[in-house]
């Protein structure tokens, strides 16, 4: 029997996310990155998600998630740091779509 | 088949608004804008809904709605600022009329 | 067709109010005004009801509402401004009766 | 038809109530007040019912009631200061009654 | 008919208590009060009930009651400052029992 | 008739507990205590439970009981001191028991 | 009969961890550690359960959990300190599994 490995599983309501650098950064037509103008607390990053508890609904693991990008838990495995956020803290998700819909939750805008 | 592309949707209460620049600002008879009196924290402004999670009943896509200057969150997606809210912090909608009416909760008052 | 405009609807609980200036200050017999005892912050003021929620049941248009001097937000619009209060932050309302009535919730104060 | 004048009506639970200067001041054999122990923001004095909201049950119109002396709305009517308070921020009350009762809330002190 | 006095009644969960001085306190064999260890604001001391409001069921008028010594309110009356607590701030209550008993809330202690 | 002794009774959720000197603390080889790792406000300590109150269900009197060692009231009753609690904030009891058990809720660690 | 000992059980939904040094520490290549990038009060850490309360549902004794490194209370049993958490502070679990799962609330990652 192979040696039994402890695989990480989230918790209730929480969200394992890792940050994807770079996603929605402005860049000036020369590719340099115009700083957010908002105040770091204020500003909103996207993340990919890793695992999701089991009182998890309107996410799951491959989506990419907007949450704020300071006032959070982080955790290092296998040497990544990975953000753990609540389910009620995430304010939007892109999912993938073929085609562009507007249905009523969906902005029209992509990532 | 088209490169699937990820389509951003609200979540739970969170509604996605684009400031409007210059609405209801007092301007002098030359046009210049007379700073509001009231202090920044408590400022109401204006702004375009783009996207609305699934709980949100009171707004949709397309209306103006009136949210706090300070203190909501913000992210840039392709290129342009956002503001993201929550349904409960929107104090007032401005929907298209032709009709003006004096319904209970019209003000009578005109964007 | 008339070119649609964009009338303003009170959302949820808010009221919206216009201070109305002067009412229920204290002048002294050469109509000098008195300034008021409490610190301002515990100073209530009274304002007309220009519009209402869907859930606001206690006021209506045209009322005269007591609310408290400080922390309310503020909107302009065209050129005058108004202020925006939540059902729940009205203290008293007075409203047109032409006898004077010592109903269970009168105080028999008139405006 | 006579002018038709405001009358003012508390609303939900709130009472309004006009201080009742000296009374439950200590004073020494020769009249002289001796300053209450407590710290202000922690003293209670008495005042008189004005007005009652509609979901006050406790209290009514000329009744005495026990309040924090600091720490509470005013508003001027008509000349005279009075204190805006919540039902559930009296202490007290203290009602006309001949013969000296001891009912399960009764002090049997007395005003 | 009397001259009608206004007795006073406690209202909603109110306590009316009169400090009993010296209740509990460590004295030396000589008789010198050995001041307690805990910081004033932790420390409870005991007081007789003079009044209970509408709600109170767990103490009755005549019980001595033990509560946080500070961050209460008071109020002089003919004379004589009484504490004015809620039910809920109440700890242990010492009430008249001739033979030793060890209820299950009794303690075995005696004041 | 003996004379009424007045028995103390815990109220609602109260606790009262005797401190319990040197439990769990950790001494050198030699019976030096070495000063525990947590800052005050974090640790926790052990002491014997003398009363609950009517409402407590998890602990009985003569148990021992695990609270933090901060923030709590204090009593001095018959020239002792105890410390009042609140069910809630007590995080383990050790009761006695003959053989070693590993129940759900038993850590098979022993006083 | 054997002496009877003090068996510590947790209470409510208390939950008894022991640290578990080193887990999750990203090194060099060479060994080092590298310190993790978020604040200590941000940074969650692994521990082993030794104890759970009567109301814990979702850990069991064996279990590694992931919690916050501060703001936790600590107790030294034996001489070794425990942490004392409460269940919702937990965020994720590892438990062990002999093949690679992705269940819903699976990562996918191993500790």
């Amino acid at each position: 029997m192979s040696d039994p490995r402890l695989e990480i599983q989230m918790l209730h309501d929480r969200v394992m996310v890792a940050p994807v650098q770079g996603e929605g950064e402005r860049r000036s037509s020369g590719g340099i990155v115009i700083p957010a103008t908002a105040q770091p607390a204020k500003r909103l990053v996207w993340g990919e998600v890793f695992g999701t508890g089991q009182h998890v609904r309107s996410v799951s693991v491959g989506d990419r998630v907007l949450y704020a990008q300071d006032d959070h838990f982080e955790v290092d495995v296998t040497g990544r740091t990975y953000v753990v956020l609540r389910e009620r803290d995430l304010h939007a998700v892109a999912s993938e779509t073929s085609e562009p819909t507007r249905s009523s939750s969906g902005t029209g805008l992509y990532l």
